[in-house]
């Protein structure tokens, strides 16, 4: 071994896994583990551990052949201690995750965002290769981004850049899980469209809705909202192209920010509804974005699935002086 | 003569500026003339020739002297191809100016979008120094922006990012010059604010604009904007207070996307409107971005006044492989 593999760790609220890469980005070996119950610092470094070691093994590798390991946190970071700031559900607040890593491991560990990881996974291997700007968005229950500028994927002074979910698009909307009105999040994810449907599924205008999720959003999946259209419930139709209009607006105001050549979509609900979504963001990013500017850029799904994150992850450690 | 002076030249609606910069950043002779009424691509580049060789004379410098020429340009333009694309009444759309002047002159010629190569001039040599990733916003008729990203001019693949003033806040909401609602400049602009204050001049609530621009938006300059504040005229200081606070929704999404280490506000209505219009923009960027991300991030006024765009324009020559 000359140590040329790495670690991509995703770290989840609900599961975590790590995976082995190879310098051409090609996953070797998995591990796979529930996060736990338990939600304190120790217990969830002790199961990263444990996850990245089963993954090793299953290649009979030790983890200092490694290279390195990437992890992706749901959250903000702060990059050079390797401290973790806000993060969901994990007891990680303020704890000093990257340097614990590394003492257990004896390799280097960097840090990134778990979406902005995922954008880098599409650009070094997905449906963003070859294309030098790159902007991705991941739409589910939130909405996560991802920067690549040059080639590289860009994290701000503290890797902390692209949350593009909680830019406003809408000042003075709906009320976003973050307290503020009118992030996009809070009018174009799943969360917002699964608002709107159970309000539909209650008066009779969605019965796919009403007999799956009954009338309470967080039931909601992408699937169903799928399934309801295929039944052609044409006002669950609207509402998820009226997410999809507002999803174009973040994507036009990425455009005119950023000048990206290629914008990713990703995430559950662009798995599950497909070109008919896709389509409906893309024309209105190129409604709601300036001439000279949209005309350059294209519009693709991510085509990576879940891999992307722990591709982008472990391709990380080794691009060399991040920016 | 070592070749290390660059020109930096200001191509404006209404005067052509050219300035001939030390290495340092100092500005060693200028010159200055009328655009000229007739709007065509000959007749604008002869003018600039004109200039840039005033300003040379006055050093008894010939162009060969120089290193290079960076040109701002009121638009959008095509950086490999040197070609302008859209740029208001200058009839210079789809014109190969860098080009034509390189032959001009025989040395390179960079363009830049004008308020991108201001926020530079600040990043090199005024407020902003010191700071690798900095945002600028503009503000006056309009809004440009312009974007340092670890310690680089950020243009994007064409040099075109950075329209900051026409990323959407409110979607739906005021028209703006571009033809959408709810961009940036529709709701935080001087224009905005001229809208809204020759209606209060109208109904007797704003003596002083009355006074010196009647009802008439076009006429009310950010000078008698002050003189109203000054004068107590309340209902004139909370339009400027909200269209502040707009200003500061827009900041924070650059927060959010971006963050940015400073954030610059420069142009004539920050210039005449001071601390107040400043300190009312910063509260609301603090109050509509992510805590972990507004923590580490400054605002301050731009230092150059009209310098900081040739300034800016002169050392992106210096400054080889700009990204």
């Amino acid at each position: 071994m000359d140590g040329a593999h790495t670690v991509g760790l995703d770290l989840g609220g609900t599961k975590i896994l790590s995976a082995v890469v190879s310098p051409e980005n090609k996953i070797l070996a998995r591990a796979k583990q529930a996060t736990g119950a338990e939600s304190n610092a120790k217990a969830v470094t002790s199961r990263i551990i444990e996850t990245v070691r089963k993954s090793l093994e299953k290649l009979n590798l030790d983890a200092r052949d490694l290279q390195g390991i990437g992890v992706a946190v749901p959250g903000t970071l702060e990059r050079e201690s390797g401290r973790v700031l806000e993060t969901p559900n994990l007891g990680l607040e303020g704890y000093p995750l990257g340097p614990v890593l590394e003492e257990a491991f004896s390799v280097p560990v960097i840090l990134a965002n778990d979406v902005s990881a995922g954008v880098y996974g599409e650009y070094v291997a997905g449906a963003a290769q070859g294309y030098q700007h790159v902007v991705g968005f991941f739409v589910g229950t939130g909405i996560g981004g991802g920067i690549v500028l040059n080639g590289r994927l860009f994290g701000g002074p503290q890797g902390n850049a692209a949350e593009l979910g909680h830019t406003i698009v809408q000042y003075g909307g709906a009320l976003c899980s973050c307290g503020q009105r009118g992030c996009l999040e809070s009018v174009a994810s799943r969360t917002a469209i699964a608002k709107e449907v159970v309000a539909l599924a209650g008066s009779g205008a969605a019965p796919t809705i009403l007999a799956r999720a009954g009338t309470d959003y967080k039931l909601v999946k992408s699937g169903i909202l799928r399934d309801s259209v295929r039944a052609g419930e044409d006002r669950v139709t609207q509402v998820i192209e009226r997410a999809a209009d507002y999803l174009g607006v973040g994507m036009a105001n990425a455009v005119n920010t950023l000048t990206p050549q290629m914008i990713i979509l990703g995430g559950g609900l662009v798995e599950k509804l497909g070109d008919f979504y896709i389509q409906a963001a893309e024309r209105s990013m190129r409604a709601h974005s300036m001439r000279s500017l949209r005309e350059s850029v294209q519009v693709a799904a991510a085509g990576l699935g879940d891999d992307a994150v722990v591709i982008g992850a472990s391709a990380l450690v080794r691009e060399s002086g991040r920016g």
